[in-house]
């Protein structure tokens, strides 16, 4: 039997998006190879509301994350960070050699935008990073209070990890002068993990052209100059089968379900689980910045999160535990991609019956 | 209509390979992860000759290049080319700051072992790389005598890319004491691009304990200790369906077809393009060093050979133009992963039959 996922990634696929994976191969140095990326690409550009460039890399998120802020801080990188994933952009500009200074707030909380504000006005900082959607503490960042700040500073590169939030949440890339946003296959997308997408604006082409020693894999200027002179073929041999996929679905995306309708139903999932939370546990993030995507729940009964889970995988369904050191005292359900709303109730009634709540 | 591909990479896949692409997603922290993923190092430590660790890369095998290169080198690296992949190493390292010297040798020509010998001895280097199987001369190095060399400097990490010769060539990875042996799934192995593999020697391992700015995605200590600590699951989620499905072609190889068997049908096929080539127009590599998975065959009809790869196409087949430089001076017939030598014959007919030779 087949588990359900009600984690926040992977995700379950639907059948006919799992079968694209199958197709047979072609040649990475053909048109056809350059008409599927292209169109990936362009696909990707409304979907995120940006008319900026759509890199593709296989790879996971973290792989973007690393050439975001590598091939584009000169000076000194502030990395704001949630939770987790936050911190996550932390470890990999200081694994990088990149200079860089963490700010924090506390778990379940949003980032404060004047703390950006403060640490923007000493003027260090040429480039930092966001977390939209906090997957370890179920927190969406105010990104539109953010970019307020973040427009007084022009020479700043603003770069925003949307992994788990791209498609599930509406998040209009150019309006709110993102100048990186990065996100995966195997969240809201609704794909197997496998391949990261991420826009780079102009002023990020121009700022990477500045930055020595970006690497190589995830150079974004490179891959950027190799899409451009290749007509959308990257350096290496891509995965072509998330490609096949990714195309596939961004076509149901945006012409079968279309974008608001999924918007639309990814807060229709958010509330149903936020309404039972708040009956039976406690949110444990802040209700002011509740992520639309996944919903982290505090453990008020002081159940045995690992036994309702194996419980839950019985019937064949599994959650995710709290993440770090709030195993046990949170758990997640995670509720993005296609899952429909009738299948989060199923999950939550199946719950209720094993707890007898 | 498909088009059969005789490129080097990306190669046909097997239709029931294939299917496993689209095996429903799992938890990437689970048990079953765990198992997968051990299962698919456990057997390419067979594949490739090795008791030592193998790690898995969602990414290109140019990644995993990257990954050794900066990982690994901490006073400076001599990188042996004879061809455009040799140089990609040389590309790598300097993107990354690492200290590296370029030797290279003529295209069509294999690495002398004595130019090895004499870069080792002064005593400049503790890392190189050697490439296998140069995709773009279809020449094969010598690894055995290149081997015999390097084992005379026991503190220089030995690299080699072998992502086009893998499970089609025999290499005794622990025999020849390499250290980073690297390959990938769109060659060879007979998978889709978008999963990379690299053994990691216990003398890697040290070395690059004591070398700093590793990166992150591509740091190999980071991902070696990850898999220890993690029962085999690795910091980012992987692409679980090439995982689902390099387990089962491995499985396919080592049971089924038998690696003994599977080494001697491409050698089977590399002597049916040779002989061939020979006969209506010259082999463009050293014949003391001919490649067993792809054969680089030097234009002396003076064809166009884009013409000829336009004619096949109507017949639903496609071969190599030249690498680069020898684009149309050489054209390349890949004869690896799953291809059957009638397949081979039946290439090389359609050709005689098109340039009526």
């Amino acid at each position: 039997m087949h588990t359900k996922l009600f984690i926040p990634g992977p995700v379950d696929v639907r059948e006919d998006v799992l079968e694209k994976m199958s197709t047979p191969q072609i040649g990475h140095r053909t048109k056809d190879a350059s008409n599927l990326q292209r169109g990936i690409s362009e696909k990707m550009q409304k979907l995120l509301y940006t008319k900026e460039m759509v890199l593709l890399s296989t790879s996971s998120g973290s792989g973007l994350m690393e050439g975001a802020i590598r091939s584009c801080t000169l000076k000194r990188a502030a990395v704001f960070s949630i939770g987790a994933f936050g911190k996550k952009w932390y470890n990999i500009g200081i694994s990088n050699g990149v200079q860089v200074d963490l700010y924090e707030r506390e778990m379940g909380q949003a980032m404060d935008p004047n703390m950006i504000d403060e640490a923007l006005k000493t003027g260090k900082y040429d480039l930092i990073t966001v977390t939209h959607n906090e997957t370890s503490t179920g927190v969406a960042n105010p990104l539109e209070e953010i970019a307020e700040v973040v427009k007084n500073y022009p020479d700043v590169i603003f770069c925003v990890d949307m992994v788990s939030s791209a498609g599930g949440h509406k998040i209009k890339v150019d309006e709110l002068g993102i100048d990186i946003a990065i996100t995966s296959a195997q969240k809201c997308l609704g794909l197997p993990a496998g391949i990261a997408v991420c826009t780079f604006s102009q002023k990020a082409i121009e700022r990477a052209e500045k930055v020595e020693n970006r690497g190589y894999y995830f150079d974004l200027l490179n891959l950027y100059k190799c899409i451009l002179k290749r007509d959308y073929q990257y350096p290496s041999t891509p995965t072509l089968p998330h490609m096949f996929a990714l195309d596939y679905q961004l076509d149901y995306i945006l012409n079968v379900e279309g974008l608001e309708n999924r918007f639309e139903r990814h807060l229709q999932m958010a509330n149903i689980v936020r309404n039972w939370a708040e009956d039976k546990f406690e949110l444990f993030a802040d209700k002011n910045h509740l992520s639309r995507t996944v919903t982290t729940i505090k453990n008020t009964r002081n159940i045995s999160v690992a036994d309702l889970n194996n419980e839950l995988k019985k019937r064949g369904m599994m959650i995710s535990n709290g993440y770090g050191d709030l195993k046990e005292k949170t758990f997640r359900i995670a509720h993005m991609a296609d899952k429909q709303p009738q299948e989060i109730e199923e999950l939550l009634d199946n719950i209720n019956d094993i707890l007898k709540i």
